[in-house]
């Protein structure tokens, strides 16, 4: 019997693979080896389901492998998990990993996915307005297909936000390579400059966020790659996710105006 | 009572929670938040067991956390994993991760880490020659201190190497965000150019394995920025981590001879 230590001592390794156990082989937490999606639980439904599991394989197909289940089973999983905790306002999270492995990078040829669902109630997410500094600790790699997806690789993201955290501000904004604006730590970015309605676009290292794709339909709103300096001289700015759209009100200490563009938005969310 | 859906179906998040589990909300496999390290066991002893302790130490302290033990704790648990499977020859697989956690990204202040331990029998690391690829579909970013500490992002090196595979070749070699070398998905690279013995530096997106600082300090090796130009001028080069040192023989089927410096390093393996 194969023994493993987890936090205060040895366990069997079989108790711990064993069905609704998470694998400690699983690649999810050994290598960060999976994507998830956020999704948001409005009067007991599942908000904009489709967009979701769209993004989902377009993470695996990245990643080159599939989800172990079709859209329908998925769908059907995740009302289980709605219902059996009652959530009528709250979150969703789906978790699909490459699954337990034996030692070694590539993983198998054929893999054994594993799927996870949480759900959390909620009352309704945060709405008020944002302050934000530009993250100098790390950078999103837009050379990388990962910077387009939502993986379990966030560590840029968290290390991002808990400076933000420690400047005292809400969020971080995150510079690619090149020194442009990608996104927030869990939000991707909007801003008015010169009268338009700008976005930095996927290939500066931009997830690509349903609320954003509505955003940029509903309001007209244009990608473009965007500078800390082009941002200083926004008329507004605003920050989307699957739970919020939220005003962002100061950069770095810089206040920045709020007006009708973001209340639009807010219209959508 | 809170459910989770894990697989085939529904769970009680209690018993996920419970002791010797691996709780669901772990950030290690919710956002790959925390560090590992992958030791040699030979004749039963942990090699270089210090220097492996002393670089997981560097990397909690980047993502802002501490190992739920001392060294000689964390010694102690690794040991028991060494006896309780009876490895003499093998590989050891330490993990902290941040630990449980409500939803949000930046983490519980005070946060419970976790520590996993898993051992394999391996009679001896593969020894044999190496052909590569330098990777096309991803890159390493060198902006991020993440380039730089062995965390569970593992992705791009994990998309490297099965480009490596679909390729035909045995592993990829990784450039960063400015078109220089790094690294192989799981090694270190070494070459012998105009007669010196050069690796990419730190700053330029690499992790400092233990074997490579042994090279670079009983061989006289040299840290520069290389190009793939460079790569392909070298007279010999090869490739390190804690489990082996293998001659690298050809870089997008180019061949690169073999020599003595090649030699003199897997005297030190």
């Amino acid at each position: 019997m194969v023994k493993i230590f987890i936090n205060g001592g040895l366990v069997d390794a079989d108790v711990q693979a064993a069905d609704g156990a998470i694998d400690p082989t699983d690649r999810g937490l050994t290598l960060g080896d999976g994507v998830f999606e956020t999704m948001a639980v409005c009067g007991a439904q599942i908000s904009h389901l489709a967009a979701h599991l769209a993004r989902l394989r377009q993470g695996l197909d990245v990643l080159g492998f599939d989800a172990p289940m079709d859209d329908g089973g998925l769908q059907a999983a995740l009302e289980n998990v709605v219902q059996a905790n009652a959530i009528a306002e709250g979150v969703l999270r789906l978790t699909v990993t490459r699954g337990p492995a034996p030692r070694g990078l590539a993983g198998p040829a054929t893999p054994s996915p594993s799927l996870i669902i949480t759900g959390t109630k909620q009352e309704s997410g945060p709405t008020g307005p944002v302050t934000a500094i530009i993250a100098t600790g790390t950078r999103r790699n837009e050379h990388s297909p990962l910077s387009r997806i939502k993986s379990l690789n966030y560590l840029d993201n968290i290390l991002a936000l808990r400076e933000a955290q420690a400047k005292g501000a809400d969020e971080a904004l995150l510079l690619n390579g090149a020194g442009n604006l990608t996104s927030a730590s869990t939000a991707n970015v909007f801003a008015v400059i010169d009268g338009a309605l700008v976005t930095p676009p996927g290939s500066d290292g931009v997830l690509g966020g349903g609320m954003r794709a509505e955003v940029l339909r509903e309001l007209g709103g244009t990608e473009r790659t965007l500078t800390p300096d082009d941002l200083a001289r926004a008329s507004e700015a605003f920050l989307t996710n699957s739970l919020s759209i939220r005003a962002l009100v100061a950069v770095d200490g810089v206040a920045i105006g709020t007006g009708p563009v973001t209340k639009q938005a807010q219209k959508l969310g």
